[in-house]
């Protein structure tokens, strides 16, 4: 059958566009006879639910942000109302950085010894997640229990849990430089823009991020963050001496109150006995002075890149929470 | 059962990264009786094969790349060779950036007419991937297919297939730039950074780019990209006038051949009648002059970033091909 509803959205969504409408997407508006049409509130395709005798069949789009959507919009309500769900089921998440998996798992093993309150691990590299679920007669009792034992292992990991549900840790940096009236620039080498892109995937970060230098080339590093080319020649462009003054020499052209740097070798070529391949030097400029120090991560290029920014992030985080930066943040030890 | 081997690498990895390994960790060593164990090469922890009467089980780690790896290279020859298979399958992905997905479709519908030779459509947006696929008695003859069809759908799309398989939009524009030996350099404002990450996300792009600034403050656009406050607050910092002086700056700035700029509103705050969100504005600036259009994408922050950045590197690519800007390449009409 012919749904004049998902065809008139159709037809309605590609006017508002601006594009034509290929004659193959009218095919998005029929459905099995007896089926009921879902919705799709963020893309053009419409699902179905079928009732076949017992068994009821649910077609949805294939585009993973409009199937998880609908999952959680169309599927589990009407899947849960069926049962006559009389158990509730609560969920957080917390999210960690700097300790592996299995370590979580050997500190926090005592940590939901009930079996009404279990502890799951989700691994979202370079972070681990944890997610606390508790089964109750009712929300706020489920509630209550995941409380409590979100404020045992906030207690127990300290610093390591950055953030809870949708946070992230450019968020949370960004949220302590907001609070604290403070402003941040960076220069990046081996990160190549990856942690101002970050910064900036945050909603109102203007309002404390004023920008970044992707110093790629040496001539950059010289022109634009002032490095002088005999500390580049004697140092190298991946040392601690140019690492600090990226950052001292960002947070001065921007006029920003922190300043960070990243200079590395990511791989997969560049890397030589002394200056192997995943050595990385960070430092952090700000009115208390320059912290800089190294680390090599044995990774490929890319997680690499995304496990320096993370560390840069978290540095900005424990800085303005007047933690020291020599913290347990770490997943490899420094060479 | 204990397997050594498992156990001895297990030791080994740790002792390589110089961490302790946690007791739990030793579980990853332990299997079912009569497995047989699927080493995995990019982790800790193996798989296994188990038959049970006349079913074949196989046990894989979660991590998306660890399983992917594991199902190609353990999984699939693992029950080809059971199954005796003698038709091979092979096929090809062509990746292609500026039409829909619906359109492609019409275009390409006779593209495949035979039943050998079948047609796959994925999307990643914005990109959307064609992925021939062919049956045949040997390997030979499928490529011969896929070849043939390959080459029909090149002739029939043109520019708007920019690479097939592993290679992507800023591979191969800088693949270009390293043969034409011209250099880039980028300045940033919506984008804050995810061109230049882009562009640095391949190996050796330090070949020809000298680097990128996201200039995210208006006093960073001034102080380090030399646009007169005069003009920022004439005509605003997302202005067709703004980002041709921005292209032109960061090419003057960092000596590059090409310069390369965004300024936009991703949102979702910022927005206003005559400047809506999902504004932007790009500019190129190069020997042959500087070339500055503007696009409305009615889409969230991260898919506005994302798409502008890939409008961007086409931009770099059809440039150094010889080709026009204004060619088909935007999914939405601008304003």
């Amino acid at each position: 059958m012919l749904d004049p509803v998902s065809l008139a959205a159709l037809r309605a969504f590609y006017a508002r566009v601006g594009r034509e409408m290929a004659p193959n997407n009218e095919k998005q508006a029929w459905f099995p006879e007896g089926a009921e049409v879902l919705p799709n509130p963020i893309g053009t395709a419409p699902g179905f639910m079928l009732e076949v005798g017992s068994v009821v069949f649910f077609s949805l789009p294939g585009v993973p942000r409009e199937l998880v959507r609908m999952v959680d919009e169309q599927v589990l309500p009407r899947l849960a109302a069926r049962r006559g769900q009389s158990e509730v089921v609560r969920a957080r998440l917390l999210r960690t950085f700097g300790m592996g998996e299995s370590n979580l798992d050997d500190v926090l093993k005592d940590i939901a010894p009930g079996g009404d309150v279990t502890l799951g691990f989700r691994t979202a590299f370079p972070d681990n997640y944890l997610r606390p679920l508790a089964r109750a007669k009712s929300a706020a009792e489920a509630d209550a229990k995941l409380a409590h034992v979100c404020d045992a292992i906030r207690a127990r990991l300290g610093l390591l849990v950055y953030g809870e549900g949708p946070e992230t840790l450019e968020s949370v940096a960004g949220a302590l430089l907001r609070a604290q009236h403070k402003t941040l620039a960076v220069a990046e080498s081996c990160t190549g823009g990856l942690l101002a892109e970050r910064i900036t995937s945050v909603p109102g970060a203007s309002d404390y991020f004023l920008g970044g230098i992707a110093a790629y080339a040496n001539s950059a590093k010289e022109a634009l963050l002032g490095i002088p080319r005999s500390l580049l020649e004697r140092e190298g462009a991946v040392s601690e001496a140019v690492a600090r003054q990226m950052a001292e020499g960002v947070r001065a052209r921007f006029g920003a109150d922190v300043g960070l740097s990243t200079t590395g070798i990511s791989g997969p070529g560049g890397g030589t006995k002394d200056k192997p391949v995943g050595l990385v030097h960070l430092a952090l400029a700000d009115a208390a002075g320059t912290h800089a120090d190294h680390f090599v991560f044995a990774l490929d290029r890319e997680r690499h890149r995304v496990l320096t920014v993370q560390l840069a992030l978290d540095w900005v985080r424990r800085r303005l929470l007047g933690a020291p930066l020599d913290a347990p943040t770490i997943l490899r030890r420094k060479q």
